[in-house]
C-alpha cells in the first residue's frame, strides 16, 4: 500500500508517493509560505495531486519542532512559527484520509531505520547534522516519542558546563559543539587565529563564511585549520554519541546531514572521541557508525512510512 | 501467581516470595559467599526453601553487573568477580523453574515503576544513589535493556570533560559527581578547605570519612559544609537528569538509594539545577521527581516480578 | 629476469622494465585517470606495451593507500578514491601474469634498500617526505607489511600531545611537523611574525604559499626565516627518528622526497635532534642518515623487484 | 627436546628445565650474587644441577640490559654493572653446551608468544611493567632484534615533548609515564594534593610508597585517587601502543608485569587512550589486548625455548 509523505523544510515543501519498500513513485516541490494557513493550503494541495493518480493510505507530515504525544498537535516549531497549532485535525478534515504529524529527525531517522543504512538492525541512533542538530531514536524496532511526544533532543545534551549559550536557552549544549554551524563557527575561529589558518582566512566570503565548497576542497587538499575544524566538531559528536551509548546502548549510530557528506573524515575522530566516553570500552559489544544513505529523502519517505504503520 | 526473587547484594543475599501486587509473603536473608559456585547453591537453596511452602511461577535473580541481551548470561559482575557466567542455565538446572536474570538496579527500577513511586505513569527513569549509580530506564512500560544489554548505565555520562577519573575507565562520569562516595569525596574535599567545612571536620572519623550518620546530623543542624557537599551532588544529579530529559522525556525521575534519604534537601536544589539543563524549559511539560518508596526490597520485589512476566 | 613495475601517482602513472640490477630498460608515463576503471585499463595498456617488447616475469603495482596483508586489495587508496578495491584480481585477468601490488612509501623504501642508499644493510627505515610523510621498514632483509598490512604508518605517531589535528583523525601526528606541508606551516607561520620572516613573506604568493623553488632560493642564501623553518621540520623528525631507533633499531634511516632534496641542510640538525631522543645515545650503536638516491623512480624500481621476488 | 632457561633477576636467580610444550619440569632459585664472577659461577651450578637428571639440548639465560646482535655479550647490564661482558663464551666453556644469551623482556614476550597469551598470533607486542618498562617485538614469527641487537626498547619513546628526565638520558620517555614506578608516582603526586588523595596519603608508608597490596585494595574499594594513577598510567601506555601500531600493526598487545595484575582496571582506560592514537582508527583493523598468563616464569620459559630453537 502507499503512503503520502510531506516534508515541510524552512524553505521548500517536498512531497512524494511512497511505495512499501522505500521507492518514491512521484515527487512534488514548491516553496514554502511564510503564512500558517497558506502553508496548510500548499500541504493539501500537494496531497490533493499526489493522490490523484495514486492510490493511497495515509498521509504523513514533517516538520521540524516539538509535537506533542498524540502526533497531533505542533507545540513549538520554531522555523514556521507555530504555537500550539492544531495541524493534524485541519489537515484531515482537508484532505479526507489519516494525517501523522512527526519531527522532521523521526521521520529522517525512521526512513534510514526502515531502508537505508539502519536496514537489519533494531536499536539506532540518527543524529542529523544540519544547521543543528536532529535526533532520532529507535529502540527495538520502534521510534522513541518520550512521555510528553519531546525525546531524542539529542543536540540539547549538556557537552561543556558552562559553555556556549544555545537558542534552548540553556549553556554548552552539544548542537553549539557539533553541528553544520558549530562547523562554521570553529572555522571562522580558526581562520581569525592566523597562521594554519590561512586557507580558511583566505576562503572566507565577506560575510565570514567559509561555503561548504570551499570548506570540502580545503579539507581534500588537507589544509590543518580545515581539518582542525572538523576534528573539534567531530570529537564533540564522538563524545556525545559516547552519552547516548551510556543511555541507550544501540547497535548503530547513523549519521546524516550535509556535514555527513564529510564521511569517514568525519567518522575517524569521531570513533576515537567515542572510544573515551563509553564505559568500559572493549569489556562488551558497543555500536557501530554509518553515514546515512537515502539523503534529503529520508524523511519524506520515512513520514510516509510512519503514517502507514500509524494507519493500520 | 506468586513468584520468587533473589537479590544478591555484596554482603548478603536477600531472597522472597512476592505477590503479584508487589507484597512480599516471605522472606530470607544469609551472607553472600565468596566462592561463586557456593554462591549458586546459596541461591538454589534459597530458592528450594521459599518454593517449599509457596506455589511459585518463576524465579528472577538481581546482580550487579552486566548482563547480556537475552538475560542468561552475567558478562561482568565486578563485586562477585563473575565473568561470562551462564547462570540462568546453571540456577534452571538446579532449581527446576524458568530463571531471569536482571542487572540490580534495573531491577529495582523495575520495582517503583510498578509497585512503588512509579506507579501509573508509562515513561520513568530511576536513579539509585549507593556507593555508585544504578540506572533504570521504562518506555512506553518497558524495561530497556538494549541493543548489546547494557542501556541504561545513568551514572557514567560525562558530566565534566577530563573530569575525575571512574571505575569505567573514563574521566568526568556522572557518579564521580553524583552518589554516595561522590558525597563522601565533596565533604572531605570542604573540611579540608576550613572555614565552613569546620563541622565536617571534626565529625571526619581517622580514616576521613564523614560517616553517613554524621552526615544526617550535620545537614538537620544546617551545617554549611554538609548543606555545601549536598548542593554540589544535587546540582550534578540534576544537570544529569537534563541530559536524560532531552534523549528519553520520562514523565517521572524516581530518586532512590542511602542517599535518596535527604528527600527535599536532595530535590529542592536537584530541580532547580534541573532547570538549567532542559531545552526549551517551561516551553513544554518535563518530567516530575519523586524518592522510591520501595526501599531496600525494590531489587526483590522487582525482579521477582520481570521473572513472571518473562515467563508468561 | 625482468620485471614491470607501475607507479600510480595522483596525477601520472609511470610505468618501466626493471632489470634484476635495478635498471629501467624502458620507461613510459601517461596521466592518471579519474575514473576507477579508466585507470585499470591504463595499466593493463602500460603493461601490455612494455610486455609486448621485453621477456617479463612479473607485474608490481604501487599506490598511496591502506593494502591488506595478502597485497590484493586496496583497503582505501584516499587519492584515488578506492576502497575495498580487489584490484590485483582484475589486474591479473587483464594482463595474464601475477600481480603484486604495494604501498608506495613501501616500494620506494624497497627500492631504495635494494639498489639506492640502503644496499649492504639489513635493517633500515626509508621515510618520504612529499606532501605527506611515507614509511617503509625494511627487518632482517624484509619488507614490514604487520599483522594488518598496515604498518610502517611512520608519521602518524605521535609527536605533540593535544597537537595539530591530522587528516587520519587523531591530533599531533609527526606528518603536521615533518613534511613538505609542514615546511609550508612553518615558513607561513615565520613569515606572519614578522621579523625574520621577512624574506619568506616577500616571496609568498597570494594565496599564502612560498614556492619551492623561493624556499631553495632563501636557504641557499642563509634567510634567517628559511633556516628556521628548515630547523623546525628536521627537529621534529629527528626525535620521531629517536622512536624508531627506540622501536625497531635500524642500521640506516633513508631520507627521500622532495624535501630531500635540502640534503645536509636537512641532516645536520636531524641528527643533533635524533641524538636528543636515542635511549643511551653514545652507549651503544645507533643508526647512521642518509639521503635517497633513486628520486622518482624508487617506486617503480623497488615494486618491480618486489614482484619478481614475490613471483618466485 | 629439554632446554634450560635461567633468569637472572636484581634479586634472584630462577632456574628450570623447559619441556618442549613450555612446561617446566624443575625449578630452582638462588639469591643473585653482587660480584659479576660469583654470578657466573652461580649460573654454571644452576645448571649442572639441572641436566645431572635431564637430557638436556640447550641453555638460555635472560638478564636485563642491551646484548649484541649476535646474542653473545652483554653491552650494558644497569642492575648487574656489567659492560661489554662476553658472557655466552665464557658459559659455553663452563656449562659445555650451547648457550644464548637474550635480554629479559624478550624472554618473557617470547614465552608469552610460545605458550602464553600470544598463543596463535603471528605479529605480537609485549609490554612488560615492573619497576620501569620491558618491551619485545614478535614479527611475522620472530624476534625482533634489531641492527645492533637493541630494539624493542619500548619504555623509551617520547610521550611527553620536555617532560620527566629518564634514567636513559632523555626527557619524556614513555617508561616515566608508564610503568610500576611511574604508578608510585603518579599516587604520591594525588597524595600530596589532599582532597581525593586521602586514601593514598592515608596508605602512604613513612617513606612515601603507597604499597601495592595498599593500592590494590584503594583501587578495589573506588577510592577517587587511586583510580586517578591507574588512569594517567594507562592513558599513557594506550598512547604508547597507538605509536607501536603505526609503526608494527602487531595483531596483539600483551601487558605483563605487577602492574597488569590490574586487569581491567588497567585495561579500559589503556584501550581507550589507543583509539585516541592510532591513525585512521575504525578504518581498518587494529590490535587486541591481553594480561599475560605465565606470571614471573615467562622469562625462564621463553629463554629456554629460544634456545632450544637457536641450537637447532
Amino acid at each position: 500500500m502507499r503512503n503520502v509523505g510531506i516534508d515541510i523544510g524552512g524553505t521548500k515543501i517536498a512531497g512524494g508517493v511512497v511505495a512499501e519498500d522505500g521507492t518514491i513513485l512521484e515527487q512534488r516541490r514548491v516553496p514554502t509560505p511564510i503564512d500558517p494557513s497558506a502553508l496548510a493550503d500548499a500541504v493539501a494541495d500537494m496531497v490533493a495531486e499526489l493522490t490523484a493518480v495514486h492510490d493511497v493510505r495515509a498521509v504523513g507530515v514533517a516538520a521540524a519542532g516539538f509535537i506533542d504525544a498524540s502526533r497531533s498537535v505542533i507545540l513549538h516549531a520554531p522555523n514556521i512559527d507555530w504555537r500550539e497549532e492544531p495541524l493534524r485535525a485541519e489537515l484531515e478534515a482537508r484532505i479526507g484520509r489519516p494525517v501523522t504529524l512527526e519531527n522532521d529527525a523521526n521521520a529522517a531517522g525512521w526512513g534510514e531505520f526502515r531502508f537505508g543504512a539502519g536496514r537489519g538492525v533494531r536499536d539506532m541512533v540518527m543524529i542529523t547534522l544540519g544547521t543543528g542538530v536532529g535526533g532520532a531514536v529507535i529502540i527495538d524496532g520502534e521510534l522513541l516519542l518520550g512521555g510528553n511526544g519531546t525525546a531524542a533532543e539529542l543536540g540539547h545534551i549538556r557537552f561543556e558546563r558552562g559553555g556556549r549559550p544555545c537558542g534552548c536557552g540553556q549553556r554548552g549544549c552539544l548542537e553549539q559543539y557539533a553541528s553544520g554551524r558549530a562547523l562554521q563557527r570553529e572555522a571562522a575561529d580558526i581562520a581569525a587565529s592566523g597562521g594554519a589558518g590561512a586557507g580558511l582566512a583566505a576562503a572566507r566570503t565577506s560575510e565570514g563564511i567559509v561555503p561548504a565548497a570551499a570548506m570540502a576542497r580545503l579539507i581534500a587538499e588537507g589544509d590543518p585549520g580545515a581539518i582542525e575544524a572538523v576534528h573539534r566538531v567531530a570529537t564533540a559528536l564522538g563524545e556525545g554519541c559516547g552519552a547516548f551509548q551510556a543511555v541507550l546502548d544501540p547497535q548503530l549510530f547513523v549519521i546524516g546531514g550535509g556535514v555527513a557528506d564529510l564521511g569517514e573524515r568525519l567518522l575517524q575522530p569521531l570513533r576515537s572521541a567515542y572510544a573515551t566516553a563509553v564505559p568500559g570500552y572493549g569489556e562488551h559489544a558497543v555500536a557501530s557508525f554509518a553515514i546515512a544513505t537515502l539523503g534529503n529523502d529520508a524523511g519524506l519517505i520515512g513520514v510516509a512510512d510512519l503514517a502507514g504503520s500509524r494507519a493500520r
